[in-house]
């Protein structure tokens, strides 16, 4: 079978690999969609991010769903033919984190597409995939397998909105609108945001922004004081989703949360500045979000209730053979959203 | 009577005002113990504090405790005589935050000695003091006087504290241990806080650290890899106070966080630079406190039941006439961790 | 103007009073839907329930909306011929609890049609009522009068869910299918939850429960057993909103939530019998919901933007005149879910 | 070895037992003192509880501490002749509870001494005794076996503590003052509750309440007004404890509870019958609390470092040969708080 290769910064290739056999409890999959993260893209651009860099070749991937092929022994309430999305998060259940429900946090974590730990794991970009049983989620009748494959990011946003506690009739902002932040979007509305107001840099990600549910988006590049409005009276949103890691669009939004406001950091940026005074005087809450854990398989269901709608957000399918022009793409954000690799 | 009044970085003087009489619901207050805070400190050696500057002679001081000279009408549980320690904060209990139960964002709080509105709030080092029956809470037999001027910055620790969320069983780390730390390890241990190291740069402080419940202290200027230990397995403490308002305290300090650790932010600063990827990466709870409410009573309570022992972190009375000197030792930590004024 | 006077039980008159004029602040409106409340039934039939017993007469009635007729001095942001839903819920902003933000446990509260003080709150099942414009928020064009009042009982079920906790991902049941159960399956479904099952002992309101938005409902009178597959494991659901008062009902929803779900009770019926061995065996969180503060608003909000649909719920308007047929009809579960009168 | 074996009601023997040996991981300790705790007493009496019946012999006793004899293979962290309290919760940490974090809701949980599960578990009324070195926290110098031997019911009680959320500045009722109760007592304080008041019908327990900590205590049998005072205003509690199981003791404290306050429920006794309306109006929450997990640690932490003191709660220390006399007294609330079996 082919994989998607990653060697070195902008050294990606499409190699041979053994699929491997379906253990007991395992599923054999068809991998049929996978989507390009921004991790990805920094494998892919930079070789890696932070302390975090490639020292050998890892497949990359982990945004993927597919279809059934075998099963191995003792797997029961899977048949062959039924399409999954597939979850790349596999914490070990025995440390000290999982045995207090916090599986993102283990520290025997072994997600697809990894270069953390040594030997690195390798992920989901290829054509058959050998996931234990439960990982595997059905996907229903009726939503595409692009569609499912949005189940990885979208439950990544699921668990920052978990993490922001309840949203019902609060006022939101999302500031960077790529595709952690539209999803943020959906999210958001589905727990029961009252308004949700969203920023970015560029127009045509904002009109995404609109189109999957943002009340207003503001262009904060062209509107100098596109937020001022909202910073009177100490602040108007309850909760900011920060999704785009830029230093001034985390500063930009603080001024607009109100005291004990929820500032939930998604996006990742390296070093940045915050206003130590501000934090203090209006007890804001600023909080990370990390991957996610049962909030997978709230995704796939709200995906297949159709609760959501995940497709305005796919930019276009790439074959596995033109993985180098998807991978171009996906990280030139003027002209994409989610870029889907297929693998037939 | 005399008052101490800023007029400019470093012009203190110690002026006549008029006392005034209480009022309705309202008592005359013959102040005799005044600590000496670190905004005042701002506005005696700066002027002021970020944006906000002094604009007009201002009477300074918060910390405050005295004896009742006279009671105004309608006023019951008070007797002449009586030792009180004043709470410096009057929020309007009308706007918007003061209903929702949150009056330490007030929108029209007229906190003692504070230039931020104009005309300036008078603060309280003066010998008479016209204050709210409501603002006074009496102090044991038993307590000195300038044991119940510590209600004010211990109350802004128990505040502190009670964001923080449950204590019992918690490992907890306080950086910087003026007298904002110090009496936050007070807060912490009467909360239940089970284990608590604390960090300064400066041995004088630790000493106090110690004599007030600390478990350990470490002095991060002198043994560079002290708190390094704590980092393994992705972190050690649950809480951390950051007191110090310093940027490479909190930035060690975040080295040492568990996963979904609190990291509860007390000390002023400025701008200063957080490593964003590990707050989000072990979903990191920074949050501010500011002030106090409800704290107030509670910070008396706990003196005045002696669960709480503050007499170490008293470095020396002076008095009024002795303003200057006063504030210079107050400002130089080598010498002091809280100094009182006497006004007789 | 005419007014629904309940003087004894069964003793329903329709009567003049004088409507008299809006003062500072407060607004004349002509009241043109009311909906008839479980409490207003109790008077009805009973006289009262519990130690709350009519001592006077009084005017019935706190479900309403209707269009402005006249300003008082100083209103702004409304004009004569606004449509408006009314907020029966008049806290004193003064004591304790409205100081905490807990204004529905406002020691003063004036809440209409309310026998509890002496002299009791007169209701707003008038032709005319002049209230305070802060009680009063738009409707908005294309929303029935009819929707609109149903943001009193809505804001009920509102406020139990919020303190709930988020639901996001949540598994409900709804025991008691009567206007408050049915309305909580908007509320929860409108607050993210995953899947709602809803039990009655009719067919009739459970007909409803599925228009509104019930993944399952099941007649327990009918389906002795219908629950048991909710139980293995030690329990199925996360939360439970108890919405009929009745013994049986929470004792056999007790049997299906999981260990540490939560039972809102939102239903009255005295006093109840339950399994204290299992709430402590399954550390059950059983929380009651008291009428509502901020979500009135965003019951209003809710209903404006038509994010859940009311309409379904409105078994038939009766006018002023056919009041006593209205209660009749109102008190057969057989017959109504809810009913609104009209006074033009 | 010899064994404290429950057979039927009344039917308590003395019997030999093969220890074992133990194997790897896991430590052979000889037990020295074991706590009678009611569930002890219910299966010496009544022969179980509710549905939970004695179906075979089974070695009593959950409360122990003892002194290490030998070490399985590759224990580490322990030596001979260390004295340990042994945790009697044994969960699978394999279940979807388990890797939730709530471990005491285990459905494989292997807790001693109890007749659940069928084969029942055997208790730790025993000579020797192999456990996991997992399950053992070393005992400090200075503190006594039988102090160590409270461990298990005082986290008990630091669970529920735990459950009640921040205690700081709180008011706290304790209705019962058993052992737990008076535990719960010594827990509330160490969390920094403010102020307790506790009840019973009992003077001579009340008495021991007084000496761990509470600030006021009330025969509720000879005072039948004696909390009547702190029922106005709504109430006057935060938080109370219900550590009886008696109806009129949860009764009587709900009317003392404050809007929005806690109701802990720790004891058992059967249906008993609540004032749903009060819970409804004032918003009660009353959640059940049922045994511990990390809480064992935290309680052997607090006894090592001497935060609590538990002695006065120990009636008297019964060989084993009197184990029938040490049940007969240990059942009778008038003669003892907490009785000790020694095993030497």
């Amino acid at each position: 079978m082919k994989a998607v290769v990653i060697h070195a910064a902008k050294d990606l290739r499409v190699e041979e690999r053994d699929p491997g056999d379906p253990g007991a409890g395992q599923l054999d999959i068809a991998v049929e969609a996978g989507g390009i993260c921004g991790s990805d893209l920094h494998y892919y651009n930079h070789g890696g991010f932070g302390t975090i860099r490639l020292r050998e070749p890892m497949i990359l991937g982990h945004e993927i769903a597919g279809t059934i092929r075998a099963l191995g022994q003792g797997v029961s309430g899977f048949a062959i033919g039924d399409r999954v999305a597939v979850s790349p998060s596999r914490p070990c259940n025995t440390c000290d984190y999982c045995l207090k429900g916090m599986q993102n946090h283990c520290v025997r974590m072994r997600f697809y597409g990894s270069a953390m730990p040594m030997p690195h794991i390798q992920g989901a970009f290829r054509q058959r995939l050998i996931a234990e049983a439960w990982q595997c989620h059905k996907v229903a009748d009726g939503v595409s397998i692009n569609e499912a494959a949005f189940a990885e990011p979208f439950a990544v946003t699921l668990h920052a909105v978990n993490r922001a506690g309840s949203l019902l009739g609060k006022r939101v902002l999302v500031t960077g609108c790529g595709p952690i932040g539209a999803l943020t979007i959906l999210a958001a509305r589905a727990h029961g945001a009252q308004e949700i107001i969203a920023t970015d840099v560029m127009d045509a990600v904002l009109v995404k922004a609109r189109e999957v549910g943002a009340d207003r988006t503001i262009n904060v590049a062209e509107q100098a004081e596109g937020l001022a409005a909202y910073s009177i009276n100490k602040g108007y949103f309850d909760v900011m989703f920060e999704a785009s890691g830029n230093e001034r669009a985390l500063r930009a939004g603080l001024e607009t949360l109100r005291p004990r406001g929820v500032l939930m950091q998604l996006g990742l940026g390296g070093d940045i500045s915050i206003p130590q005074n501000m934090i203090v005087s209006k007890e804001i809450d600023l909080r990370g979000s990390f991957r996610f854990h049962e909030e997978f398989a709230l995704a796939v269901d709200l995906i297949n209730r159709q609760a959501v709608d995940v497709k305005p957000l796919l930019t276009g399918i790439f074959n596995l053979d033109e993985a180098i022009k998807a991978f171009e793409i996906a990280g030139d954000r003027s002209r994409s959203m989610k870029v889907h690799l297929a693998f037939s």
